[in-house]
């Protein structure tokens, strides 16, 4: 037997059916049609956006769709956050339909001159990557007659220790190195653009309070040194996300009234030039991955030397992440239930795996599950973020997954 | 400097721009209209077809389209080929545009009732998982009075050494443990099924012949011994596949005509009650893993402490393998060129990174390449199987690639 994740707290009492949102697992299938499915409970997501908000009210927060750019869940998610972080023309489009321009902003370090002018057409602000990407944009600017909005994101000399993904600190595609970042403010101002500020994205998927808390105050001490360094007051500083979730056994959900606590001091304390700078964070996997529960239907329960092996409809095309092949070195197990049987004891274990022709199509290795049987549902719970949108959904020519937005 | 892996023979002896079937890399670029671009060159695909007819002329060829299903290549491999192997309803339903029913078989641990109805109404043969599966398709086989064609797909008590991809000499999701087929096999005839025989796979991406060698004539001998115990003798035996291609430094190729020649030595000593038996062997990545190119082109070329990264347009979100985040422990760097300096000394060690706002997009890390500048066509070799099909076309929401197949 090896471990599996802990229950998000919404789920982590249930007894008997899965309720998601007010309703069971069965109910949602039946609304969708058929399994394989995502289900996205707004209500978890406005819960996690609450909890920010007590935690850090003067902190603007800003949601990297990336998570999970869903049209009806970003509909649910756009007018309560402050800010959308896009990564593509393609993103920008969908934030678009939801936000204004002006707050949102596209980061990625190979934006093309077509999604370029596409984001100083519409007004969002770009976060500039390089100094090249900078001059490509002030030309774009100049072609449309319209002053670019730029944020220059910075690549700190800084990194988020324990993060799952460290993004600063080393060498890096994304930003401009710290040393470079003044000259790149003084271009943008000197070019006539409308410069925003600064993007400094140290890591992702942190649990460790003291890191992030650590990363947060040597951002704002860096934001303070390059404005400086320029001679002009950023009007937002993106202190970047980093907040994780508890996906495996043994991790421990981030403390994240702590984290606010040590930001308000941090930001009681900062430097003059940073008086009137608004401050965001960006979040995505912590708004939204524990609100996705991804369901699937026992196809067959099977033995083979003494294991047993319970196959579901859906896999790695549907939620790649949860079989450990994206962005994880040794696979862990995500939380796992059949959806009738909630709280009951287990049974026996089993692995759980995909309809895929493949050996990587595994959910579940050797989990302890309560009675599991042909026609039962199986909960892929984590799935909120970095899911349908994340996963070869092409691969095996299998349907791509349905996915239903609980109602606000 | 990381190594890379070694060209392909028909693309390791070009010198200045990068050809494909003929034509430069700008020109298919042109064609297609723009980047990312995969090219699936036909006539290299029909190489390695040939290539395997003359090794094992004795032999039934089977294409898994599940290495790339691309309507264009499917339409060009199939007639070169005995036989397509399919994994689901999808899959089928392409299939049967191209080959007859009867020359496609459809194996998958979880097939749906629809799934298993959609095969037996259209007459391809189901590689059955297992008994609980089979039980499904005799009661779809009576509702529609259409007797299903079914191979037994055999757990095989055998393991192919060296393999990227073990599937056999463990518990496994994928067929029914050896001990258990022949039952299996009298339950399939008794029930007026069409018994088509065996599959037997145990493994993928081997590039030593000794292991397919051994495996092979492993996978004849259990196929006897369960013909003998069944009483009864197979139509076919799908021998598996497993044969590798070279992706990084330290490859070497596979040796085909050495594997051939051995496996008519074990063919010519086979049981007696296989003397009428006809043999296959699937084949996928093999058949065109090399036939594939992925071309990118440069947004930015930057530097970040001492490191020189080169942004390209295409990533992970169309060549998820080439980024080290499917099925591979450690990441290791695919070939990749600079399409118009094909056969330059290196200039400079960088990293080719796309634009997805993840340190996960790296298709190059710390390649030797010749000078490389903003608008260059980068290409990325190996991308002729697992590529577009089986990668994240929809994360962070950019277009996906193009593809074109080579005329014959």
């Amino acid at each position: 037997m090896k471990p599996m994740g802990a229950f998000s707290p919404e789920f982590a009492q249930q007894h008997g059916p899965l309720v998601i949102g007010g309703r069971s697992a069965a109910d949602w299938v039946a609304q969708a049609g058929d399994t394989p499915l995502f289900v996205y409970d707004s209500a978890i997501v406005a819960a996690r956006i609450a909890r920010f908000r007590a935690a850090m009210p003067a902190i603007d927060l800003h949601y990297a769709i990336k998570a999970n750019p869903h049209g009806d869940l970003l509909a649910a998610i756009a007018p309560l956050v402050d800010g959308l972080d896009v990564a593509s023309a393609g993103e920008l489009a969908t934030a678009l339909d939801v936000k204004r321009a002006s707050a949102i902003s596209f980061a990625g370090p190979g934006k093309r001159d077509d999604e370029l002018a596409a984001a100083i057409r519409a007004g969002a602000t770009l976060n500039v990557e390089s100094e090249g990407e900078a001059a490509r944009g002030f030309a774009i600017g100049e072609r449309l007659g319209i002053a670019p909005r730029m944020a220059v994101r910075v690549n700190p000399d800084i990194e988020l220790r324990g993060s799952g993904m460290r993004m600063g600190g080393r060498a890096s595609p994304f930003g401009v190195d710290a040393v470079r970042a003044a000259a790149l403010v003084t271009a943008i101002v000197a070019a006539g653009a409308d410069w925003r500020g600064f993007h400094i994205y140290a890591g992702s998927q942190a649990l460790d309070a003291g890191a992030i808390i650590e990363t947060q105050a040597a951002t704002i001490a860096l934001a303070a040194r390059l404005a400086e360094e320029a001679a002009v007051a950023p009007p937002l500083v993106n202190l970047g996300g980093g907040f994780g979730v508890p996906y495996f056994a043994g991790d421990v959900a981030l403390d994240v009234e702590r984290v606010g606590e040590a930001l308000r001091a941090a930001l009681d304390d900062r430097a003059a030039i940073l008086r009137e700078t608004r401050f965001a964070i960006e979040l995505g996997r912590w708004l939204v991955a524990e609100a996705g529960v991804y369901l699937t239907r026992v196809i067959d329960v099977k033995q083979s030397q003494g294991e047993t092996f319970v196959v579901v409809d859906g896999g790695l095309n549907h939620q790649l992440a949860a079989s450990g092949n994206f962005g994880t070195v040794v696979r862990r197990n995500y939380p796992i239930a059949v959806a009738t049987r909630m709280g009951h004891p287990a049974a026996d274990t089993v692995s759980v795996v995909g309809p895929l022709c493949t050996p990587l199509d595994r959910l579940g290795d050797k989990v302890a599950l309560p009675p599991v049987a042909v026609g039962d549902l199986v909960a892929i719970f984590l799935a909120g973020a970095y899911g349908a949108s994340a996963s070869p959904a092409a691969f095996l020519g299998h349907p791509p997954a349905r996915e239903i937005v609980t109602p606000v």
